[in-house]
C-alpha cells in the first residue's frame, strides 16, 4: 500500500462530465489499495471568472479580499469532485486549505507555505477516505485565508506529499507529460520518460509550462518524485526525478521563450565595478535579469548587453537612462524583437560536441545568433523572434530525428 | 456612538450596483459614528444554482459536502461587498462564519447555532474596520463548514446582535417593512411602524415570509429590536420588538396559507385515548398537525379533522389508513383545495368583537367558513382555496379601511 497525491488542473475538472473522470482515476487508485490524496483547482474559468467579477468592483481590491473570493473556487470544484466520488460509492471528504494544515505567511495573493500540519488529512485516510483537499490556497498566522499565486496547486501538491512523506505525486495535466519540444508546433516532439528536476527547471523557466518551477523546486529539495500526465488519455506520463536515480538524458528537450528584450549600454568606460553598478542598480528595482553578454567596444571601452522579460523593459530603461552619463557610457540601446531558443539536458556536460551541433543547425536554417549563453545542462541562444520556431525546428530535428548519439 | 448589524438578503446583493447600494448604506451608517457588522447573503441565485450543479453530479450528495460547496457563496458575496465598500473609501474586512466565531452543531444543512464567540469581530471593530460576515453558515466542533438551513442569514444577523449586545438589527429585504396584507395583493395594504415578536411570529407562520421564525424566535429570546426594511427605497421599516414597549395594535395583519389540506377520520368510537393515539402517530411521522376540530358524528361516533401542509398530506394519510380499523373507526376523508386565511394582533384579547367582525366580513362576501382556529392574538379560518384571495380583501377591508377601532 502506497500514499499517492494526485493533483487535477481546472480543465480536467472543469464540468460534471470530467469531475466523474477524475473520480474514476481516483477510486480506480483507491481500489488498488493505496491511500489517496486529491488536490484539485478551481473548474475552468472559474478564478478568471472571479477576477472579471471583482474587476466589476474594484480594480484596486485590497489582495486580502481578493483571496477571500478566490478561494471560493477550489472550495466548489472540491465539494463537487467529492460529490462525483460519493456518487461512485467511494468514501471521501472534502478539506479546504486551512482544513488540510496548510499554514502560509501572510503574502496575500502570493503566499509562500510555511508549514503543513497534516494530521486531520492523516485521520481521514485512517477512516479509509478519499481526501480531497483544495489546492492554491492555506491560511496565515491571523486566520486570514491566503493564495499561493502561479503554479499554487502545484505546489500544494507537492507540499503535501512532501508532508506526508508520499510514495508518489502525479500532476494530472491536459498535455501527456513533458515532450522534447511543444508537440503542438513540432511534429517530431517525443514524449519523454523520465526527466530529471533540474532540467525540468530549465525547461519551465523556458516557456515550457507544464509545470510551474516552484513546484520543481519543492519537488527536488524533498525528492518527490513527480508524474506528469493526462487525465483524458490516462497513458503514462513523464516522470520527474533525481537525476542520480536516472539514465542520463543527453538533450531533453528544446524551448523557445519569445517573452524576451535585449538592452545593451553601449561605450562603458573599461573600469572595474560599473557592471556591478549596473546590475545591482537593475537587482534594487526587482529586474529579473537573465543572459548577460560583455564584448570589447570601441577605443577601449565595453558594451555590456542583457535579457530582461519584456514586461521589465520600460522598468530598466528607466532605471538605467539616468545612470548612462553617470558612469560615462555613451548610450543605451534596445531590442524586442528577439527570442531565446534553448536546448537542456543533464547530459551534456559530459558531451562537449552538443552546443557545436546546435550552432551548427542555426547555421543550416541560416538563423543569425545574437547572444549565447550556457550552464551545465543548458545552451541559450538569442536570436530574431521572427526566426524563433525555425530554430526550434531545426534544432529538434538534429538531436531527435538524425544521426546525433541520444544517450 | 451604537452598534448596527445590517443583514442584506441575496436581492440585495445581486449584482455591481446592487452591492454599491447596499455599501453606501453601510457607509452612511459607519459615518454617522457607528459600528456597524454586515451580514450578507449569497447573490441573488447562487446558491439555487450551486445546488443545481451538485444535483447534476449526485442528487443524493452528504449534506457534509452539500455544506461544503454552499458555504462559498455568502463567501463570494461578503468579499465583493467589502471590496464595494474599499472602492468607497473605507476600511472593511470581511469574515466568514467560522472566523466571525459561529459555532454550531453538526446538523448539516440545517444547523442550530451553538454560541458565538465574537473576538475577532471585536477587534476588527475596535481598529475602526467596517465588519462584513457571511451568513447562513457556521463551524461544528469537528471543524467542518456547516450551514444554518432557512432563513439562516437572518439567524447569523440576530445571533450576532445578540452575542454582541447590538443595539439594532437591520433586516434588508426587497420589501419596506411588514403589511397588513400581501402588498401585491390587496390594494389598500398598510405598512405597519411596529410590530410584536408574537405577532410577527404568527405572521410568519401563516405565510407572510418577511422574516423566518426562527430569527424573530431568536431575538425575541434575547430582546433584540429588528427593523424590516428596504435596501431599495431607503424609508423606515417595520420595527419588531417587545409587546409591552409599543401600544398594542388591534390587529397587525392579514395573511392567507395555501399550503394546508384537512383530514377527516370518521366515524370515530367515542372512547377516550383514540384522539391521542391518532396524532401520536402522526407526530411520530414528524406531520405538523395545525388546526383541529372534533366533532359529535352520527350513533355516537365523533369525526376528527385536523390540517396539515400539502406536503405531509400523503404521509398523513400512508399512517392512519391501516390504523382505521384498528381503532374502529369508519373512514378517512381529505380535502387539499382549502386555504387558511388568519388575522393577528396582539389588542385582540382584550377586544371580544374582533372574531364576530372577522366572521361578518366573511359572511358578506359569501365565504363558508369550514374551520376555526383562535389563540390569544390569532384567529384563523380554513376556507376554499378559491375563496382565499376574496377572503383577505374582505377582512382587510373591515379592520383596515372600516369605522372599527384599529387601536
Amino acid at each position: 500500500m502506497a500514499l499517492i497525491v494526485q493533483k487535477f488542473g481546472g480543465t480536467s475538472v472543469a464540468n460534471a462530465e470530467r469531475l466523474f473522470n477524475v473520480a474514476d482515476i481516483v477510486t480506480k487508485t483507491y481500489e488498488q489499495g493505496n491511500d489517496v490524496v486529491v488536490v484539485v483547482s478551481a473548474q475552468g474559468d472559474t478564478t478568471d471568472d472571479l477576477i472579471a467579477k471583482a474587476n466589476e468592483i474594484n480594480t484596486n481590491a485590497s489582495k486580502r479580499e481578493m483571496d477571500m473570493l478566490l478561494t471560493s473556487g477550489e472550495q466548489i470544484s472540491a465539494s463537487l469532485l467529492a460529490m462525483a466520488i460519493e456518487k461512485l460509492g467511494f468514501p471521501v471528504i472534502s478539506l479546504l486549505g486551512w482544513q488540510a494544515g496548510f499554514v502560509t505567511n501572510s503574502n496575500h495573493g502570493n503566499a509562500r507555505i510555511k508549514r503543513i500540519l497534516p494530521d486531520r488529512i492523516q485521520k481521514e485516510l485512517d477512516k479509509k477516505n478519499i481526501v480531497v483537499i483544495t489546492g492554491f490556497q492555506g491560511l496565515n498566522r491571523y486566520n486570514d485565508m491566503t493564495t499561493l499565486g502561479r503554479g499554487g496547486s502545484d505546489t500544494s501538491a507537492v507540499a503535501i506529499a512532501a508532508a506526508m512523506n508520499a510514495d508518489l505525486c502525479q500532476i494530472y495535466t491536459d498535455v501527456e507529460g513533458v515532450f522534447t519540444a511543444d508537440p503542438r508546433k513540432i511534429k517530431g516532439a517525443k514524449k519523454l520518460d523520465v526527466i530529471s528536476y533540474d532540467e525540468m527547471l530549465e525547461l519551465a523557466s523556458l516557456g515550457a509550462q507544464v509545470l510551474h518551477n516552484r513546484s520543481v523546486e519543492m519537488a527536488k529539495k524533498y525528492n518527490i518524485e513527480l508524474e506528469v500526465l493526462s487525465s483524458l488519455t490516462r497513458k503514462p506520463g513523464t516522470i520527474v526525478k533525481e537525476a542520480n536515480k536516472m539514465e542520463k538524458m543527453l538533450i531533453s528537450g528544446v524551448a523557445k521563450d519569445t517573452d524576451v528584450a535585449r538592452v545593451s549600454v553601449i561605450g562603458v568606460p573599461d573600469k572595474p565595478g560599473l557592471a556591478f553598478k549596473i546590475f545591482s542598480k537593475l537587482s534594487a528595482k526587482n529586474i529579473n535579469v537573465d543572459i548577460i553578454l560583455q564584448s570589447i567596444g570601441r577605443s577601449g571601452t565595453k558594451d555590456i548587453s542583457f535579457t530582461v522579460p519584456k514586461s521589465d523593459l520600460q522598468d530598466a530603461l528607466d532605471v538605467l537612462e539616468p545612470y548612462v552619463e553617470v558612469i560615462g557610457a555613451s548610450s543605451i540601446v534596445y531590442d524586442d524583437t528577439v527570442a531565446k531558443v534553448s536546448i537542456v539536458g543533464a547530459g551534456m556536460e559530459s558531451h562537449p560536441g552538443v552546443a557545436a551541433e546546435m550552432f551548427e543547425a542555426l547555421y543550416e536554417a541560416n538563423i543569425n545568433i545574437r547572444m549565447i549563453s550556457t550552464s551545465e545542462i543548458k545552451i541559450s541562444v538569442l536570436i530574431n523572434t521572427a526566426d524563433a520556431d525555425r530554430a526550434v525546428e531545426a534544432i529538434h530535428d538534429k538531436f531527435f530525428s538524425g544521426e546525433f548519439p541520444m544517450k
